[in-house]
């Protein structure tokens, strides 16, 4: 049994950053976005939709420090059986009319699908005094503490 | 264009309370998950993958007071373009030999499929200070709030 998805519109990078473009179609499914700081925005791995991506099921050691295998759902890896990536990402601001969202980050090349958006919800998406292993105790607390941090020290992918 | 998923493992709902059941052939997948408190998990609201939950854009104030008609974009409904949904749930406890993860709480129904697990990472998953719009503003401002809030009087759908 398989499931179906559909991209509802792409990243694009350009000279002035980040944004989410939805297809003309999707652009309705935008309205009362407003007011929303934050967004989740799922997207596709697109590079790992293949054999080799998806049957992968452990990883060496993916960040410094980490232990030296790894179960992929103990990771962000983008290889992984269902290549769906999840950021939440900041909103700068939202163009109602041709459906962009810039966003002040993601990780994400150009043309990247995006698969859905979700208002990131306090309630839901939040967690006050989330535990973590003594490995990554170091990373940054939240979003707002990790754009300062220096990434390239601690991903081995 | 269309990506294809399958499912991971299902939401089981007991006596015993509630667990995710990994198909067998993904258990390594788990291996160095322990450490986390939270996880991330995607799955499929199984219920609204049909063509009219699929071609739902906007919804009737899906929450009390909220905008009359909403975007599915800013909202959780379940009838959204790509049926996915996700789930920021605290572990109970992780039996890596049958691939159970027991969990306080996921809005799932029994045998609902799950598509991915990713561990909850501050750096990436947890907004310090995110904005939400007048009309929510009264919710719980974390998962763990949430969890004595009375939500029955705040869901519409």
């Amino acid at each position: 049994m398989t499931y179906q998805l559909k991209a509802i519109g792409k990243v694009k990078n350009d000279e002035n950053g980040t944004c989410i473009q939805l297809e003309p179609g999707y652009i309705p499914g935008l309205q009362a976005l407003e007011g929303f700081s934050h967004i989740n925005v799922l997207w596709w791995f697109s590079d790992c939709d293949n054999d080799a991506g998806r049957n992968e099921l452990q990883t060496e050691q993916p960040y410094q420090g980490a232990p030296e295998v790894m179960g992929v759902f103990a990771t962000r890896s983008p290889a992984r059986p269902n290549p769906i990536a999840l950021t939440a990402s900041e909103i700068i601001n939202i163009d109602f009319t041709k459906g962009m969202i810039r966003v002040a980050f993601i990780d994400a090349n150009d043309n990247t699908p995006v698969l859905d958006i979700k208002p990131y919800t306090p309630s839901f998406d939040r967690v006050e005094m989330p535990g973590v292993p003594t490995w990554c105790r170091e990373w940054p607390k939240s979003t707002e503490a990790s754009g300062c941090f220096d990434w390239g020290q601690v991903f081995n992918f």
